[in-house]
């Protein structure tokens, strides 16, 4: 038995970000960067106003009356030639004309018919957006490594990069094993339940920016679960769910072992999820996920070990319990024995701080309890009780 | 000009959960249930084991010696019936025979051929899962208004639901307006710029729940403003970029007037973002946000009441700010003028903390600055500078 923070070292020798694709802007939303972009136009790409008033040539004192020549709408192409002496209408964002230095907000001239007077003298520049002072043509914009933010998608639109190279969505393949489990739309037999890791893996993992296909439900036989393993083996990562225990109808290592696939640890000193295999092959062999057979260990190690997993493979820089917070308990947190034991727990955001209320399962089958919670709690090996008001280690899921 | 708190307010009063919609259970993840649900099977459903080990039935001390009689798998049928005096072989999730009230875990007999040893007595009931111990058929699974975690999902995998009541995806119409906008694929001509805002709403609103359809660009101009607009009223909530300020060539407000259309408000004292405008008609017409037409203003506005509205419709409780966490300062923050400002930022997890970056925009037309945040930062009106190290409130996106 290893503690979680070593299995996820091991684990993290054997993911590397996956080779990048090029995908259309709109489907790499969430994905992170894999090559350097940069930009195509200056932006702004003329100096234009950066209000709607008057553009004017040279010093325009206060009380200066001018004429107004020409209107200057957005999308109007630069070069209008302003007379000495003259104004032009102009709106946000417009192209300033040549021989006009400054703008004059509307609010700020006394307008009359085809005459402008000044009523504040503006300094030369004022209210001008020069061209390229936010970006010029060429400057990079985003980097290898980048996430694709709703921000960062309307910054490669408003450069014309309608495609770009990221890490791609992992190919996860998910096996369900056991004798007595049918898929939900059937109705149970005598001494049967229906599956319900398929649901959470595909809800979960594909909010994890995977993609999943599922190799169906094997009963305990190894050589049935070997021909469905194979089926899995051109994913990226496979997951298997039952027969990791040590009893007399937990193949799964055994099958994965005939395989060729080398055992990175089967057992973490976590509580729920002891019992957690993970195992790799050589190159272009998927790392193997089994998870044991109880759907709240399965859970958990999912959230644990699976996600971060998935998440590496597309280049974020995730791990073991990254992105926990500090939380303030609403309700008591039961003790830990000799693992860290972790809990479904709610957490809710106030005034600044999170609240988390953990939720004590009935057992290991206890879905319900899982299905509340929003988050996972930590509590360290050997902790005592910890009462409503304490501090605690919160995941948010 | 409102404060931000009263716009919403204000909008809160226009936001009921759109009416529910039964969807296959793959499909509703991350929604909000609209009905209650109720277990379907007793869970476990049977007397089960909870170990790999031996079934015996009555008094069993240590020392005794029984011959092994059957082997109950998981999957079979409850009913086997054990004879007194002997033991079954038992798997775990396998029902326990009739005649038999505890289990004895493998690793507490010594196994001898047909015949165990046994090794530590066991209690009454010692390692048996009880019928319906953790549900029972007819008891409530979920409530109206609970999240559809993956945890939920096999919750009602495990129950048979394969379609749920949610409150569905809002339906969100775009209309991006502005004479010197073109389409991203486009290249811009002299005094044209590519439109941002498409790439960041499809990602924004997609990632919040949302379904959004385009109804491409506008000029301005207010018949063919009208027409387009006219295209999105039975949209759920529609949204128009540009054309909100007070100049010459704004025409939205104008236009939502001639359909029929009151303003909630069309100036909030936040910064940047003060000419947001939101309008309602009578019922089964579209709730109307207007947003600036610079992209950091649209951006800040739809993070700030844009999704929190779509969430609402999807009967999410949110609002404005609410999310928003305490969070430590990496780099000074700057001061804030008679508005609340807004600012992008990028916050990440240490030690529980969450550490802020904030990123100073280079005028509103600063994509580069948005596009690196996955968070904002709040610097209330009137606030002098704060350095690094300083707490702030931040909006994790």
């Amino acid at each position: 038995m290893i503690a979680p923070e070593e299995a996820w070292r091991r684990l993290l020798e054997h993911l590397r970000p996956l080779p990048a694709r090029r995908l259309p802007r709109a489907l790499a939303a969430g994905r992170v960067v894999a090559e350097s972009l940069r930009a195509t136009v200056d932006v702004p790409f003329a100096d234009v106003s950066a209000m709607d008033g008057y553009a004017v040539g040279g010093d325009a004192a206060a009380g200066t009356s001018l004429p107004v020549v020409a209107t200057v709408a957005a999308g109007a192409p630069p070069g209008l030639v302003l007379p000495p002496g003259a104004a032009a209408r102009i709106m946000t964002g417009a192209p300033l004309p040549v021989g006009a230095d400054r703008v004059v907000p509307r609010e700020e001239v006394a307008a009359d018919g085809e005459q402008i007077a000044i009523r504040v003298a503006p300094p030369s520049g004022a209210h001008v957006r020069r061209r390229g002072e936010v970006q010029r043509a060429g400057e990079p914009l985003l980097a290898a490594g980048d996430l694709l933010t709703p921000g960062a998608l309307a910054l490669l639109a408003a450069h014309g990069h309608d495609e770009v190279a990221v890490h791609p969505p992992p190919r996860l393949a998910l096996l369900v094993t056991g004798d007595e489990v049918v898929a939900p739309e059937r109705k149970p037999g005598p001494g049967q339940l229906r599956d319900s890791h398929g649901a959470f893996v595909v809800a979960a993992a594909t909010a994890a920016g995977a993609e999943v296909r599922s190799l169906g439900i094997a009963g305990d036989d190894p050589r049935l679960l070997r021909e469905r393993l194979e089926q899995g083996l051109a994913a990226d990562l496979l997951l298997v769910t039952g027969g990791v225990s040590q009893g007399d109808y937990d193949f799964v290592e055994p099958v994965l072992a005939a395989l060729g696939f080398d055992t990175l640890f089967d057992a973490v000193a976590i509580q729920p999820g002891k019992p957690l295999v993970a195992a790799v092959a050589g190159a272009g062999q998927p790392l193997v996920f089994g998870l044991p057979g109880n759907p709240a260990s399965a859970m958990v190690c999912f959230w644990l070990f699976v996600r971060p997993a998935l998440r590496r493979l597309q280049g974020h820089a995730d791990g073991f319990w990254v992105g926990a917070l500090d939380g303030t308990l609403a309700t008591a947190l039961p003790s830990a024995g000799a693992r860290d034991r972790f809990l479904p727990a709610t957490v809710e955001a106030r005034e600044g701080r999170l609240h988390v209320t953990p939720w004590l399962a009935r057992g290991s089958h206890d879905l319900a309890a899982y299905a509340r919670g929003n988050a996972l709690v930590r509590v360290t090996a050997g902790s005592p009780p910890a009462p409503a008001g304490a501090h605690c280690s919160v995941l948010p899921l």
